[in-house]
């Protein structure tokens, strides 16, 4: 029996296109170095769109980006994320029959993601035009023990006949990346990325080795397939392609099994990939397929041990959280050379480039659910510390880094600007994400090792970015989260988190001044004590707008005075605004993308009153088109601090299912990871009301209406706490670890092994 | 005898790439419809570079401009100016020997431009390898009295010899623009714009007709070669290409005389232009070469007396004046599908695009010695209304009209819209100069017809630009003519011409109250007279900021708080700095490429003080780059105004000889038209004082000290003046018209014939 919250299940499939594509994403496989769109395995009929693709994080390959007129600086070329080689191709013929969804009649039909078990099942129940019925089931899975390997286990029971079967397995080396001509978004030319350089057979297994064309990357595809049955085998192979092709005979009420092992090896990882290939294949075949699964459910064990959220009293809800962690594990990078994109590896949207959303939407929960994988991605991003510098000299800083806006392997591959490389903010993310990883650990040794070098180098940036003037420090011409105002001074998001980075840098300083490593890295990059107090002196100078008629922040210096647009007044089709309106025409108005303002307020909350910050809210709010994925989480959160329970739970509902229910109709070009991690915060740090500062952590918990109670875990220090929050009461459970010291509500507890805290006492106190 | 003064001479010639290269520019053929670069006739050898160009104003091909990051109502598509069929070439063969200045030995070598009888003229004497010796005078004129005709007269002369000799006359269909692979400003990929479709030889006359790949245009080009002595003549014909092969006895101390006839007919002004060609060529024909001579210098006649500057004390100077204002007339379009480039006709670089600087550098001399043509450039931009409201809707606009940055047909072809698009302020540009066609002439018609309607449909977009906040009118997003910070608000430029553009759009609204075309032109564009009063409340709030501390005007709202950059601190090979800074690090800087703030005192001069001027002026050049060649003339005109006339002078050399002493190292893609209608400004708005206001005309000569003298004349309404300026006294000269009230030094005169003032006196009084 399959757990109703860990299984997402889809009954009744409809075939077409939308729905084909949608479903390629939703029940895509994938474990953070591959990933395998959920593609039926016999193919659709001709006219059918496909996005075939299989992906591994991090591969890429260079490809030209003109620009219409250059200007010195600007890029002229990008990282893409590459389809690698093609290894779910399973054709099964029934004598002169082909199985195909499309054709004879399907009986029943089933797919589904099991959580717990970390697999994606298919079940058809087929009869055949000339009437021979069988039962197909099929279980992929992206292995997080042995991350090189994809199995598929592909068994087809007879249900009204015996008779001779083919399966015809390929691997397929013949790939390019997904185009669109009528979408500019990604519309690719049809560039070949990847040449296969080599096709062979070796002890049963196929291999292929292919190429990019730029950046001199190869990769090795190797798959075996294993029949257990007696069969006649027959391998056809060209230089980018092999079948194999395995005929056997099926009894009426027996079961043939195949398993179909594919293992991928990317020279960014492995010196010798091919050879590598022949190695994990080897470690793949040294084990039982149910001992692999059970080390797949042995690792989500954990990994649930770990973050689980749990609410009781909406199922389907609950399962939408369970989906949105799922694909959070999923789709991170495990190693320095990846990190986790837009899309994860369920599509080729955004063309797999890494984002501030790393940092802002996803580390929040890694950090205190599993701050491992938090250290990794931080340690990715001292693996491009490097590029980032060339990328602030070719902005003209002489001094310190500014990390890319979107990038793969570190250089910069934002096509326009301002809306990409002009977000200096997402040097603040790093150092805010760096910081949450020590205030949530306390480990010194990332900050001794390579945060603090990431933390001193993009400090510097402001220093040569902003600039004293009557003794005030301002920061001009930049871009701050809402894209629907580009290249402004003074962005309150950007002068705010800049602030923090600065005042955290000397504080890093002073961390790091005692340790062992500290004469080295200052040497290292350089660092004069003299930079540490223009660190602090432009943190305390920092100017942080704030209009005194409206008693809000305002956005930057001169988005108050500025055109309100009336989002009421423009048709529904004309959302989102990007498409619809040229630029410049919405940089001119009052009109948010996404929170901007209310993000800060969410990230640094002790800057500003209440009160600044309900009045901001409401006036953002108005003026906010959502438009971006990254929105409603923040403003649940924040209506949640501010007390509008009601908003914050219609904000969560609508943003937990954004893939799930397709809400902004572009899930088939891959899943929202950076939503997911919101929707984590959305209940952890919305309902929840969980901060963590220098202060300790902080705990405001608030139970929506509809649900009976929820639960959630924080890993602080060497301790992990279980938060259970009823109606009446929170209690606070120290799981393992030491005593803590924790704030709920404002006041200070002492968390030993278990406290509970009466909410309505509290509430009303606070009301 | 060559007059000093109108001939430009060139004695000695370097045969290397660069010298070569800009002379094609320096001694181009224009008459504002054909163009044609002075390459050699017999070409040059291999290995050597050439920019092989003839060009036809206004005629061009469509081209994808990819861009980089597609957002919507970017710019996908460009305009570029043909490079059409070469008719240059004509090769000379003594018997087995080719004519080469590259090889044998040139024993004298001359070229010039004579610029009263408006050709230009080739001399060499040539020896061959084998001792034959020649004097070749080749004269080629692009007419004036006929704009589609281009001739060549080359004319052979045995020196030591007689015999046969052959003259190959080319007429090549098959043509590119200019690239340069290394240079990403004119890589252009070797497109195929124009495709002959027919070539063909019709009563000893050549005929190639091509069309372009995209914009469905066609043209026809036209050769006939006269060769005045028995000869035998033999066509060579392809698909693209049609060579004339004359062959002759040469006698000692004869002359062989070629006279080649090229006209040139486009599908834009031509139903027919193959049929037109025809017509065209018997028109040439029909009269003698000498003949054409004649009407040319007539035509320049004419034209030297409405506008030519003299200077006495400086012949070099005077002699550069000239060719600015020869180089004028020949760049200027003639008809209203055509207007005048920045480089002319003269070049590629720019693409044949028309930008601002015909309102703001080039009307402002001929408004006021050929108003005539200053009426043809506006009719021009009214040909292009319509496409201008279209390019507003595109920029979200939902009413009036919004010129585009760089055009040839009226659509937009900038491809960095922050730079481009974005400069709203050439709408204001384009009402200010139909103002001062008005004011200088008081022909009502042109605001009748078609001024008015302009003035209306560009006011109307500052009001959907800008808007009232707490009752200022402020507009914010824009760009100002200085391309080093983008997208600003406040741009003083900008809200200065706004200004002024609403306060006259009121004043025309009035002007044409009464007139019987007045019902007509508001139902045409629906004006109401709601948004007169708006236009009025708009100009009145208008925000101009003003720093009280430093007395000056900010570029723009936060100009004032950014960092400066410290010009003297940047190596002399890193300028212009758009070449070797990223965009955002210039936007980040208080640095300029040009006059901004201090165009906006020119232009519009009565609504600061004259301190507030001078604070400006010296705050702003102490951070301007001049990397535009627009630069310097703005400076030195106000710098002229502000009482430093010995900075004003410098800035007038600099200026006065850019192209002939290629100051910028571009000149080989074309001269500069903007910065020579700078050069006549700023003699006669700098050193003249010259201004043009609704007051009447304003005078304040001062006269550089190392000059002796100089005199220019104006038109104004029915009468012309002719202004001489002596050390002593500047004098006054109605050379005809009525009597006219003039402003000098500030007072008022009647000046019915001549008028003396005392300069020393004024001068006197003045300080």
């Amino acid at each position: 029996m399959q757990n109703k919250y860990t299984t997402y299940i889809l009954n009744e499939q409809k075939l077409d296109n939308y729905n084909l594509l949608l479903n390629e994403t939703l029940f895509h496989n994938a474990n953070g170095y591959i990933g395998v769109r959920s593609v039926f395995e016999e193919g659709y009929p001709d006219g059918f769109e496909s996005i075939r693709g299989q992906y591994i994080n991090g591969f890429y390959d260079f490809s030209q980006m003109k620009q219409a007129e250059n200007l010195y600086g600007l890029t002229q070329e990008k990282q893409t994320m590459l389809n690698i080689a093609d290894t779910q191709s399973i054709i099964l013929h029934l004598e002169d029959e082909k199985f195909s969804m499309f054709e004879g009649k399907v009986l029943d039909s089933i797919r589904w993601v099991d959580m717990e078990k970390g697999v994606t099942g298919r079940y058809v129940q087929w009869r055949s035009p000339k009437g021979k019925e069988i039962e197909l089931t099929i279980i992929r899975m992206t292995s997080f023990h042995q991350l090189t390997l994809f199995t598929t286990s592909y068994e087809v029971k007879p249900l009204n006949f015996s008779g001779e079967i083919t399966i015809e397995s390929s691997h397929d080396g013949n790939v390019l990346n997904y185009t669109d001509c009528n979408d500019p978004r990604v519309a690719d030319d049809g560039i070949r990325y990847l040449t296969p350089i080599s096709c062979e057979i070796k002890k049963g297994a196929s291999y292929i080795t292919s190429k990019t064309t730029k950046s001199n990357c190869t990769i090795t595809s190797c798959v075996k397939n294993i029949l257990l049955q007696d069969h006649e085998r027959q391998f056809t192979i060209d230089n980018n392609n092999a079948i194999c092709q395995m005929t056997t005979e099926a009894n009426l009420g027996g079961t043939i099994k195949l398993i179909k092992y594919a293992v991928f090896c990317d020279s960014i990882r492995y010196e010798d990939c091919r050879e590598q290939a022949g190695v994990e294949l080897e470690k793949a075949l040294s084990t039982s397929l149910e001992s692999l699964y059970k080390k797949q459910e042995d690792y989500l064990s954990v990994y649930w041990n770990n973050c689980d959220v749990k609410i009781e009293g909406d199922d389907e809800l609950s399962r939408a959280m369970h989906y949105n962690l799922y694909q959070l594990i999923q789709s991170v990078g495990k190693d320095e050379h990846s990190n986790i994109a837009p899309k994860g590896l369920s599509g080729e949207g955004y063309e797999g480039h890494y984002f501030w959303d790393t940092e802002m939407y996803i580390e929040p929960f890694f950090t205190v659910t599993n701050p491992s994988i938090t250290k990794n991605l931080i340690n990715y991003r001292f693996s491009i510390l490097e590029m980032a510098k060339e990328n602030a000299r070719i902005l003209g800083h002489s001094k310190g880094a500014l990390y890319p806006w979107r990038t793969i392997m570190g250089k910069e591959c934002s096509g326009y600007f301002p809306a990409g490389s002009a977000q200096y903010h997402i040097n603040g993310d790093i150092a805010y994400s760096i910081i949450a990883y020590y205030l949530a650990t306390k480990d010194l040794s990332l900050l001794k090792e390579k945060g603090g070098e990431i933390i001193f180098e993009t400090a510097r940036l402001w220093m040569d970015t902003g600039n004293f003037h009557n003794d005030i420090f301002y920061i001009n011409d930049i871009t701050g989260p809402d894209e629907y105002t580009c290249i402004v001074n003074n962005n309150y998001y950007t002068n705010v988190i800049a602030q923090y980075h600065l005042n955290w840098a000397v504080k890093v300083y002073d961390l790091l001044k005692n340790t062992e490593i500290f004469d080295e890295l200052v040497n290292k990059i350089d660092l004069k004590f003299e930079e540490i107090e223009d660190f602090h002196a432009a943190a305390d100078a920092m100017y942080l707008a704030y209009d005194s008629k409206l008693k809000i922040n305002p956005q930057d210096d001169s988005f108050l005075q500025k055109r309100r647009l009336d989002l009421q007044k423009i048709p529904k089709d004309k959302f989102p605004l990007l498409l619809y309106y040229h630029p410049l025409h919405l940089y001119r108005h009052q009109v948010c993308k996404q929170p901007d303002t209310i993000m800060a307020h969410f990230i640094i909350e002790d800057v500003q009153s209440l009160e600044t910050m309900r009045n901001s809210y409401d006036y953002y709010e108005e003026i906010t088109t959502h438009d971006s994925s990254l929105s409603d989480c923040i403003f649940g959160i924040m209506a949640a601090k501010l007390g509008m329970e009601e908003k914050s739970f219609d904000y969560f509902c609508h943003s937990a299912k954004l893939d799930l229910k397709d809400k902004h109709k572009n899930t088939k070009h891959g899943i929202h990871t950076a939503n997911m991690g919101g929707n984590y915060m959305a209940i952890v740090y919305g309902f929840g009301g969980f901060r963590l500062k220098e202060e300790g952590i902080f705990f405001a918990p608030i139970l929506p209406v509809k649900w009976v109670s929820y639960q959630f875990k924080i890993s602080y220090e060497d301790s992990r706490i279980i938060i259970i929050v009823k109606e009446d009461i929170c209690c606070f459970r120290l799981e393992h670890g030491s005593a803590k010291t924790i704030h709920v509500y404002d006041k200070i507890y002492h968390l030993k092994d278990m406290l509970i805290i009466n909410r309505r006492y509290n509430k009303e106190e606070r009301s």
